[in-house]
């Protein structure tokens, strides 16, 4: 397994002001002089998450490809609330975008000498980290993978994240993020509020959230699966990392906030990989990109039950089926 | 306009224990030798909020019917936490099940001299109390109307409303339901994290919430709709009827869980509307419902992106397609 390496930006001007020592944490993986492929974390992704795409003879192979994966800031493992020093420590840290992110990563595949990537592969925040890509870097990416993702935040996946943030933010324990101690209360409010959102309606229907016997009952299932997994999670960075994807938008990089014209000016090669069932990410908003994207990109509706959560390791027949799909891609 | 009434029950068990001295709120309109018509509240729903649909040229008309709006316990108006006395007040009053309020409805029914219900008419948790109706007292009801409800809650549903209810319940104010002043802020997050659930992801996608220029901005709209919309209930009669709504199961009453054969015995007549994008009373629930109810109810789903919140009156064209199904429905 690679170690997880730390790139210091030093001072690092952000969307909500600066950070001083701006740090982002990557790992690599496979020869350098391979095609490289940039794959950034997801919201509640770690690097040590990414691994369920990326190994010898997983879709992101790094026998044939150089694989770098990327801590969004406010991951806990990149710059973020719980472990940037003062001033701009815990309820200090400056508002983060997208924008700020790539241009971080982009600083980072520059240390690593990659001259150009291949494909940038992305689920839920890392799809929209895709977007962002091939509009900063035009010159730069050849093909992005968007999986569960969206180049702009739509109103009503806004709308969504206002809950588990306001369930964390209003809590008992959390004190404006002044807390001595993590949270607990707030962020299994968090969990359970974001609990229902991630998966069809179906799902639940066909009692998904058992597990095959796994849970008894819905309050185990959100016990140990939404409040246990959060525990692991820093409340402020929870909250920072909220923001950065509720105010993604790429036409705000360029086009004034013309999404269709952004759109329209991407060259790179994409596929576009929305789950039929995924209530924050539904397809309807990927149709209406693609069809903005003239012949640049294909989408790949994934046909399934388990809503957002199909995109991102959840189960093995999506899995085969967007591992196939993306190795199609990379062989057109 | 009818004035409200109140019937004593005396000495009344519910699911949770006993209420000493329970008490319906309802109004009557129309002439008491028309054929009647049961009208029962929904979440959020005060006797005042049925007036959408009752009226002399409303749909259930007071012309030619005599129709009863009854007030669900824990709407603030029947028995409910904020206006019961020691020692079932506040966070000491007893868990209610549907099945209590069809009992207590039919009390005042009896009181009233109704000797057969023309239709049960209902929308969200009116529309579960509608399939009620006809399975507690199967002579007694000759029609029912589901709006956007379902004769079990699903396991979605349930899961939805843990977010909510966690919010509220984790929140700094609401001191496990001792509160000596309203929890404003948790039922500001109560409000929050319900908003995105009321409506389709498309009716965001086309800027609904900005509500044709009333609103500037999502901020704005929940604020004013969904803070705002909360802060006149109690916060303890938002959890016990939030409870009725989540442990919803006609099957329960009769035939030990098992719903298909529990519809497979209903002997009304029923008009079971869904709304194609309600996101926790989905359509399909509605399809999975009829296709057990032989040949007794007819399916029509309401082809809207309002969501959920298309049956309760929030739109001019979704209210017209109701009425006339139901009028149609009634004619037959």
């Amino acid at each position: 397994m690679s170690e997880t390496q730390y790139h210091h930006h030093g001072r690092f001007p952000v969307s909500g002001g600066v950070l001083p020592d701006a740090i982002t944490a990557y790992r690599t993986y496979g020869d350098p002089k391979n095609p490289c492929i940039v794959f950034p974390t997801c919201y509640g992704g770690r690097l040590d998450s990414q691994d369920y795409m990326v190994g010898e003879d997983k879709v992101l192979s790094t026998k044939k490809y150089y694989v770098v994966t990327l801590a969004l800031f406010s991951n806990g493992e990149s710059s973020s609330p719980s472990n940037t020093p003062a001033p701009y420590n815990g309820p200090y840290f400056p508002a983060v975008s997208y924008e700020d992110n790539i241009r971080a990563q982009y600083a980072v595949l520059q240390k690593l000498g990659v001259k150009t990537v291949f494909a940038v592969v992305g689920f839920s925040m890392g799809g929209q980290q895709a977007y962002y890509w091939p509009v900063i870097y035009p010159d730069y990416v050849e093909r992005y993978v968007a999986i569960c993702g969206s180049a702009r935040t739509s109103p009503h996946n806004q709308c969504f994240l206002e809950g588990p943030k306001a369930a964390l933010v209003a809590s008992k324990d959390f004190d404006g993020g002044h807390y001595k101690t993590q949270p607990e209360i707030g962020k299994r409010a968090f969990g359970r509020v974001y609990s229902a959102w991630a998966y069809g309606q179906t799902w639940f229907r066909q009692h998904g959230h058992l597990h095959d016997g796994k849970y008894p009952d819905l309050e185990s299932f959100l016990r140990e699966d939404w409040e246990g997994g959060f525990l692991g999670w820093d409340a402020n960075d929870l909250l920072t990392l909220l923001h950065t994807w509720q105010t993604g938008d790429v036409s705000r990089v360029r086009d004034g906030g013309d999404l269709a014209q952004c759109l329209r000016g991407i060259k790179a090669k994409g596929l576009i990989m929305p789950s039929k069932t995924d209530l924050y990410f539904p397809p309807e908003d990927s149709v209406d990109e693609v069809s903005n994207l003239q012949n640049t990109a294909r989408l790949v509706v994934i046909d399934t039950v388990w809503g957002h959560m199909a995109g991102g390791g959840a189960n093995a027949a999506d899995d085969k089926f967007i591992a196939d799909e993306i190795t199609k891609f990379f062989e057109e």
